[in-house]
């Protein structure tokens, strides 16, 4: 834990009393005493520092002073065919570290459809994790997540207004061209959705629906990689591409 | 299992018997039958094609053909700062899988001593790993791994003579560049040695030391990642750098 994270209705006039996990935290791992700053952040809102004012076995109470303006919003997207809930699981606090924007959970035809019943898709299970990956990261931008258990429906209706302005890009072994060559015409403003297979790959007809949407193929080396090792690595290369 | 890895003294003039997870794995779930070719590859060598001459629940006989040449060779390495054991166990396959030539796993001054007694260190446990993270990747060759508990004797005496030819990059939050400026310089033939520090990072002796030894410090941005989202990172975006 590099930040601890508050929420805007734990704060009263800059001042928080914490007694969960973050109290221990800062009881036991950072050894904190009265007087002591520590990095906090604000959800969805700015960096700070929060000074311990009283700290016993009951709560540790704190004075927050943030700064004026948040950090950057994340500039990635990730549309992303719901792995087995056993990597989702693993991949919530690693999306958020990382800086993503908004998650779409999708169906696809290779994707089972019990793991949409699964609890690592409850809004309190993902929301620990995340914010778990934002007090790793030292970042405060929530990722958005919505669940899509159909395929056509959100490509059809919901895709086209949601990532209007995206660079959109298909991770596939077919694409012919690596990243590098579209990211060549990035500009500053440019946001990139990434969308990310399921592990037996897009069919035929989703490839081609994701196409007529503005996707373009973006090929990934001769290498299969789980879908946990790609989503962090293609993340990685495109945020090493907007951030260059 | 996208590939079915097999050693070189499994075979007999191009034939093999399997009766392991291998043979459960072409039973349940390529579901094959007499006749169907699959994809193999011999550990550190070529990949190929090995026919199923006869399968039962006893086990599965195929005939292996080669391709002449053995995939390229990883151009990475890796000298990591020995991450907790837990971490260590859920990043061997995935390195494989990226595609790394050696790995030196060392300590440094903010590593428990104790990593180094962790079963996650033994050769019988490490290699099954690996060579999952090949079976899923379609790759062949196997990362060399050295555990090095002494920092000093290894960067001093070790680390010069086994990595004389290296682009040499050190992972570092203090570092004034990211990736991107140092790989502009790379050319077809360089090969990249990467280190990354412990979870507190490397001590200020530590960074000189790999410094003296022609190590470049390289920024990652403002993000404060886990070790294995780090690793995974890093590895993509030096491999991305290195196959444009």
């Amino acid at each position: 834990m590099n930040l601890i994270i508050l929420q805007q209705d734990e704060l009263d006039s800059g001042r928080v009393i914490l007694s969960d996990d973050r109290a221990r935290h800062i009881r036991k791992v950072l050894k904190a005493e009265a007087g002591k700053p520590l990095r906090v952040g604000l959800l969805n809102g700015p960096l700070g520092i929060g000074v311990v004012e009283s700290i016993d076995e009951h709560g540790v109470a704190l004075h927050c002073d943030f700064e004026d303006v948040a950090p950057p919003y994340p500039r990635i997207d990730l549309l992303l065919a719901m792995p087995r809930p056993k990597v989702m699981k693993r991949l919530w606090a690693q999306i958020a570290a990382l800086g993503v924007g908004r998650v779409v959970l999708l169906r696809a035809d290779k994707v089972e459809r019990y793991y949409f019943d699964s609890h690592v898709l409850e809004p309190e299970f993902y929301n620990k994790l995340l914010i778990e990956g934002l007090q790793q990261a030292c970042c405060t931008h929530l990722p958005e997540v919505s669940v899509r258990p159909l395929f056509k429906p959100f490509v059809e209706d919901e895709l086209p207004e949601l990532f209007a302005h995206h660079r959109k890009l298909l991770a596939d072994p077919s694409g012919p061209k690596g990243l590098a060559s579209f990211s060549s015409s990035w500009t500053e403003e440019d946001r990139v959705l990434l969308a990310i297979g399921p592990e037996g790959g897009w069919t035929a007809y989703e490839l081609e629906m994701l196409e007529s949407r503005g996707f373009e193929r973006v090929g990934m080396g001769r290498r299969i990689l789980r879908t946990d090792t790609a989503t962090i690595g293609l993340i990685s290369v495109v945020a090493e591409y907007l951030n260059r």
